[in-house]
């Protein structure tokens, strides 16, 4: 079978619209959105909702949802939490449905809608969400959330381990600079991920705010096999 | 004195528009256009007149001008030779004045036209470059042409070279993660440059096209003292 095509897209500004419809799209906003949604599946959550809008948010409130929902780093004040992995604890989430809106990640998971599927990547699930990737045997694009448009460190260094258990799998190719680069950024980080991630502008940016407690947390790998994918709007965990 | 901020852009989709009035903006293209336009001044030119558009381009040409202009790596049937630096010979260039319109390069070059400052960065100038840009005393960005408004290996390479140098001179500081990025590359790449960048998508469109025969010649560090910049919409060579 001919291999399946890799590449990379480092911030949503960069995003090839209408070039994927038949492709696996993978969110990867590690610090904290796609960590923090991990961890709700992990912790039993039953779907999540993701929103972009606050004041929509802030409707579901209104009717009785449970919600998670922050702009800069901050809980908005009419939400139950905001973005930290934390924060969904099995006691809040197991069984229920969240709606979530988080200042990135929403936004790209709407942005990357035309895809074939979406799927939420982090270090958390690395090891079945390649596995899951592989089993799909279609073309994937790891899409970096970023910070404002931005590219950073991350986001690359954890697309760069996903496309490396991707092309050591021998099921895939890839002529995307952009790939190529996460992956060798990630050959860098892989011995010392913590330190590495440390000169990040966003881990800077959440100790200065003091949201940087679960960083370490963050860059767990394989801490559950969960993948969450979107089905009708929704994100719910796929049934391998 | 306070250290002056170095960032990085790595696509003409990810700059920053109007953010950088004060500062040195080091436009980096170096599969061909700014490799090309170090070695028409190393060669003798007098002055380049970028031109984004192909038709403006045809009417110089008409006028008398020496042109130099392609799209997608051809050269334009009007033109007297496309975007090798092998075109740019002495016998050609000495006392010209060169209009050059590329894919690229000159796209960009009016893109950072707000900037306090205009300079054409390379492997061929990287010394001198770097030496000028630290007497400027500025804010400096590094802005990567990229391909198709995509991130690309080349320029992020170079562009990490530019900036190694500048931090290790002690006078720059960066909190941009795209500059870390692009330094982490770079001393990848700087034990066997070639073979680094031998891998990068546009090296292998270029030898499809039969056009890579120049690769190893753009890869030359300090080839040339030469700096171009940007004056009164011509590029000359600066003054040091």
């Amino acid at each position: 079978m001919a291999k399946k095509k890799l590449e990379t897209c480092f911030s949503p500004a960069l995003y090839p619209q209408d070039e994927h419809m038949n492709s696996i799209v993978v969110i990867i906003d590690i610090l904290r959105a796609s960590s923090a949604i991990c961890t709700a599946f992990a912790n039993g959550a039953s779907s999540i909702l993701p929103v972009a809008d606050a004041d929509e948010a802030r409707e579901y409130k209104s009717r009785g949802y449970l919600v998670a929902a922050e702009r800069d780093g901050f809980v908005l004040d009419f939400a139950d939490f905001g973005n930290s992995p934390f924060n969904f604890t099995r006691e809040k989430v197991e069984g229920k449905t969240i709606v979530y809106s988080t200042t990135n990640g929403t936004g790209i998971i709407n942005q990357a809608s035309s895809a074939h599927a979406i799927a939420v990547g982090s270090f958390l699930n690395l090891g079945a969400l390649t596995e899951w990737i592989i089993r799909q045997e279609r073309d994937t694009l790891l899409f970096c959330a970023g910070w404002k448009n931005r590219f950073n460190i991350e986001d690359t260094v954890c697309a760069g381990a996903i496309a490396s258990n991707l092309m050591a799998s021998g099921k895939f190719s890839t002529i995307c600079d952009s790939t190529l680069a996460a992956m060798d950024l990630w050959s860098l980080a892989c011995h010392d991920l913590s330190g590495y991630i440390g000169k990040a502008a966003q881990r800077t940016r959440l100790r200065d705010k003091k949201l940087d407690d679960c960083i370490e947390f963050c860059l767990t790998i394989d801490f559950t096999d969960k993948i969450p994918v979107i089905k009708n709007g929704f994100l719910v965990e796929n049934i391998l």
